[in-house]
């Protein structure tokens, strides 16, 4: 199919046309799907050997045609029966000897297959693609906080001024709640779960052929490293998989908050800081001035369109009985949920190590209410060191300077009223008062102590 | 590229593989897109060529070229300057001599073509496609209607066997909902709007070229059966587009609640519907009772799948000042929503048209209560007709028929004590406590009424 | 009971508290909601009586106790006898006469109260209060619009700047898409329906006793100022009631945009709006220059908190067969859906009638750039006149200019190879060039025809 | 205010009418909240004594004064200031001497004290209320499936009848998912954290005035028995009340799939279960076999309700830069989330501890097609002992069942082709042939497995 028949962005734009196209494919495509569930088939028949239900060499062949196997089999034989899970058993048999087709899907569900299959991938692509990309961005925001440790910046509340940090510590904050998600996926994704218990969960047609159908399960398990669930119906619990999506819509949050920022940031009157543009790349071309963050927005856009999908997966939790089938079609998109969180981690990445800091835009804005800034720890200080009415008496001083046009410190050191209190003043709070760009508190220290503590903590 | 490394179900398997692949592709598809896209350049210059600013001979050979520009192209040279609208300008430049070259894209900046592209196909589509097909639809729920509205089924709410309706009644809940949405499509889709004023909306720049814009707007969108928007920044207004996804969003719902109604009258205890099986298809091979109603499980899945995306296109109303550009990629979705519908109408089409409706089995369900069915009607008319203490007078005899095993009309006929109210009932209220299955109010009535409303309202 | 035992902020805090509390307790509050429901009963009897069933007599006594009839009465006798609407007819039937008892409730059942009750007071808060309300935010972006239709702003996309507008283009946009929704709230709410069609909507019961059921149900719909739905069984059809609240959550949408485009216009570096405050209010104090935009803020929060709650009313849709009770407790929520948009409307009548507008902070950030705005202009005018390189020479002089730190106008104007071109051009394309302020294309034309087009549709 | 006069149908009917009332009522109520604030005013109070900032003596004034403040009195306050927290400060101070008002609220800002205020009566509730009440519901569920542990139903998938198992092994599905999800909870609540870190989250204040902030801050969280954040802006990261918000919706979603599940199994037609009913309770007073599923019905009804607000705390992980405000008013609504689930927990217990189990109902509906369900060991057993062709042989058998209307297994153990494998089947294997309602697989040992490990792993 020529790609741009499709209708999906990812596969005609996002995913299709990506650099990164075959690491993704490797475990969320419907190929990686296919794959997926042979290995499971495998395990299966590998394990009936083990157990000497069949033989070794049964084994050996079974496994040889669940590497084989592909998608297009499959979906033909689906095509004929209407069964794809049928459908693949029929084509694993078709590869094998008559007197291997017996152990081929033996004794087992569907869901037994599909479940495992899809757990098992979702598993190994959190662990082996997912974290270490997020780990990535991890890093170039670590880098990005100590580089920028010391680089002031001001604070904004109600996208108003309001007391000084460095933008090292604006960073910080990401690199502390895109830890504390790297580590909530460090945890839900060994929670996932396979089963081979059956139509109904029961072990009912495992029970007649194998004595200790749990063992069974668990040894099938072992060899996909894996564990089976506690109970299950025809289908796992449905929260270890919704906790995982949890975790990665969650963790899109802090990456669009984060692109949000810096958008904003990067505002023509804010100017903090810019996309990297290659030199050949043609922005707006009669406006040389206009840098989109278009990686930025894309970001937020994908987060707009992947956070809602959870609420399908909430909705999943809900199945009849031992199982109606609502949640097979929905299920499906799942892959779509992981694949928006990796392209815009591999974007932030991109962006982020390549960030541009104007440090002097970041000094100017401070400086705009630089004066104004003084007042906070003025007011608090003299209340501190007794003054019976500081707040008023603060309020007028600056009401003055902007009246005299004169920085508010040059009033009101010069105050008489006031020299007994700044005589009790330490030379660090004159100091603040003086110079309020120091008024920064512990943001630099703060950056060391959120990076090492997520550098340790993530190893 | 293999369909089987898409990530997307759409792509590789719900409509990648439809039958009616090419019907949704002709709008729905990224080649779709660009086509559209290509239409609405060629309008331009044609408006162009008629209001003087360009022969006709440019206009026709600028058309040609838009006929014949490819997504293949576009996307290449989108890949060369990282900008996908300037890409196809470039391409459908290259198709035309150099006299013709500025007149191309000429004043008009990417949204004025990429949302009058987007908006004419999706009107299209809903006009062309799938209203037609929604009317199949109802079309076959209208049948089905008629064709068992004197078929007698209990009613049910909470699950629990109320009073009696006929089947036909059932279906015309279906026939009157979804009429409903069809008219709420037909009012909506007319109401998206195109635009051709410029990068902020004010017709800065066209208003440098074009004496009067806005009638120069006015004859682009003639040329494509469009309006322009009567505002805009850089885009148009969100809400007409939001108006057709709740018109799609809530349409799915009628069909949801249908699907899971079906679902439920096909179990095993109730069996009054099932889904056609062909002679040859295979069931459960060893169950042959089992018919899985896969097909209404199939619809609801969607649903679950669909409905949630709705909350994108809220969020996508909110964009910054005269545009941020976060909804450049969730926008690239909306097309699925559309086939999701497109794709479950046409599976309940084949399902309604050749449902199996099990008459004995509703005969059979109604009959497991029919005796307490009557009370409620006999305590409404011995009320009715100043019996006193109705209704604990009929708890009574229920509780006696109950005890004796005899039916509770049995025991009220021979009760002298009710007799003088008897005497005055009318021979249709006789009639109903004696065979309830008779006390279906209007319920076939209501079948003509509801259908004969919506085949007029509709055509 | 306490206001602050409640849990629910509007209860303890944005309603119950609000001068406006009143206004939206006659149609939102539980006691509302009774009343609504008396008068349904009420209506019923009336019917009775035209019809001949019982004397007017018998009407004007149930109607006046239905007009006494209250929550703590109806709440008190559903505590006994743990029926909602049984314990509403009996609270009404305490207060009239043994003859009259019979006629209370008489033929209906339970959802034929309820669901006309709530759609008759949904139907008459939207026509009594939110479209009015609506209405009055509408007059006061008009006005804010024209008076600020000259007013020059930079258009911003991406957050970078663009091309020139006026301030009140700006505004026109929330004038237009806000009378759009008004015209969608006049349309939906007209829609809504009521019922009076019994336990499964056949009429059973009714046709027991009453000639024709249908004209009796019109007949008690008309008293109401209402119609009967085309179909219902134990309720009425889901999408109507849906559709208005796809209104209000699509209207709350355009609300939540203009307070983000006022929340960033507020921003310390941009400045060029502000929330007027009071003179004896407290902002920050010491801080004088912290203007927080509290109300925008507030919208945009309620936005966040309501919005999401229209996928209850999806879910809702689906009612299993002629109904379950699924959706009984969450239909009870509408009200807050309701009371959050209007209390969100109030504030934003409130602010936008006073907004600050500093003009001259506008044109500080247009100067910010002005230059390079003037660049297109420039570029599509030497285009327009045939320079066969206007794009490349523009670009080489816009360096130039920034080389020099002089305008690059003068530059241009200059430039001896541009002369005979420059010639070419008229008067206003000149004065364009020299003056980009005047680039606003027809900005200020907009605001009247938006402005127009609105109040003449609306009145 | 009049109860019924409220708009939120918690406050008018669901909490505020509910025995459960001062429970919830002690965290969750707005008085609740204001009380949580002033234990953190004087908690910060009572560490600048530690720290010998303050007298001990001003710290136990100030602690009394926060024991007393009442919402009415922070309420009024804010009235006239406009301040929330500002109100609160202020209402201490009029309650204490001079020399102690300064020490109220000292070096802090407002949102030190409400984020460590709503963070720790969060985790106090869940705590202390809502992990003992899902425990009593966990062990209502644990008592049932050990009740029901051989009790025999029929597995359905589909709707449809699959392979049996035991009614108590149908419990145990919640059992494990319940206790899944209270072993979340036991896990999230004490991952909430306060905050001391002023308004931007640098300490810049507190850096004034304290030596070692971080240690000041740490001292003030011990006395609440709560844990700092590692990095806060003005308020603590948003992701550790999301993952309790996510284990409440996710916990909802397992209550209302079992309050389904009940109620399917509540039909008319199935009668397995049924909600106990006080033998004083009026079901429909004319048809006594009503027993309407209303508390499950209630239960998924507020899943619907709440499900959806978990999409505010999504978007509200968005705030700008040091923070935005547009999470303040939305913020306030996360008590609803979790009175929604306690009020459900309560209810599920209720009704569970008094379900009624209908085994006779199971078994007879066991019996529709008990022969059918005998199929599959048959086939599966004889394709075990290597008969060639074991499908298409039961197959036949089964039709040939049906044409003569005799028992599957009386045809197939007469059937002499069939003898040489049946020689060989087990005993256990032949008793279930015959007996198809011994083939539960291990379903009674699954319910003792997950009862006793829950019962373990939660103590």
């Amino acid at each position: 199919m020529n790609t741009f028949e499709n209708i999906s962005p990812f596969d005609y734009r996002y995913y299709g046309r990506n650099k990164s196209k075959d690491v993704l494919a490797k475990y969320l495509s419907e190929e990686a799907y296919v794959r997926s569930l042979a290995r499971v088939e495998a395990a299966l028949t590998q394990t009936l050997a083990d157990k000497g239900v069949c033989s070794q060499d049964i084994a050996k062949e079974v496994t040889k045609a669940c590497e084989q196997v592909t998608a297009d089999e499959m979906y033909a034989e689906e095509d004929r029966i209407k069964h794809d899970i049928r459908g693949l058993a029929n084509s694993i048999r078709k590869r094998v000897s008559d007197k291997a087709k017996p152990y081929v899907h033996f004794s087992s569900t569907s869901f037994d297959i599909v479940n495992t299959a899809n757990m098992l991938r979702y598993k190994e692509f959190t662990q082996d693609v997912l974290i270490p990309k997020l780990l990535e961005l991890e890093k170039a925001w670590i880098d990005l906080a100590r580089r920028e440790k010391y680089t002031l910046q001001v604070g904004r509340t109600h996208g108003q001024h309001a007391e000084p940090i460095t933008f090292g510590f604006t960073i910080a904050e990401y690199v502390d709640r895109l830890g504390n998600r790297i580590a909530e996926f460090q945890d839900k994704h060994t929670k996932l779960r396979g089963k081979m218990s059956g139509a109904v969960g029961a072990y009912n047609a495992s029970s007649l052929l194998i004595d200790n159908p749990l063992e069974f399960e668990k040894l099938v398990m072992q060899k996909l490293n894996m564990e089976p669930t506690l109970h299950s119906t025809q289908i796992v619990t449905p929260e270890p998989i919704l906790d995982l999506i949890h975790a990665t819509v969650s963790c899109f949050g802090v990456l669009a908050n984060f692109a949000d920022d810096m958008r904003q940031l990067q505002r023509t009157e804010i100017g903090e800081v810019g996309e990297h543009f290659a030199s050949d790349q043609v922005g707006s071309s009669t406006m040389p001035q206009k840098k989109n963050p278009i990686n930025f927005e894309n970001v937020k856009s994908f987060w707009k369109e992947i956070m809602p999908r959870i609420n399908t997966l909430y909705m999943d939790q809900i199945s009849e009985h031992q199982r109606d089938l609502t949640n097979s079609a929905s299920a499906r998109f799942i892959p779509e949920i992981f694949a928006g969180l990796y392209l815009s981690t591999e974007r932030l990445i991109r962006v982020s190590s390549k960030l541009q800091v104007d440090k002097e835009a970041m000094l100017r804005n401070f400086n705009l209410h630089k004066d104004l800034i003084a007042a906070e720890p003025l007011y608090i200080l003299l209340g501190a060191h007794n003054h019976p009415d500081a707040h008023e008496t603060v309020k007028q001083l600056t009401l003055k300077a902007r009246d005299k046009k004169v920085a508010l410190q040059d009033i009101a050191m010069n105050e008489a009223s006031l020299k007994p209190y700044f005589d009790k003043f330490t030379a660090k709070q004159k100091e603040i008062i003086l110079h309020p760009e120091t008024y920064t508190g512990i943001a630099s220290k703060k950056v060391d102590d959120v990076c090492n503590f997520w550098e340790e903590k993530l190893r």
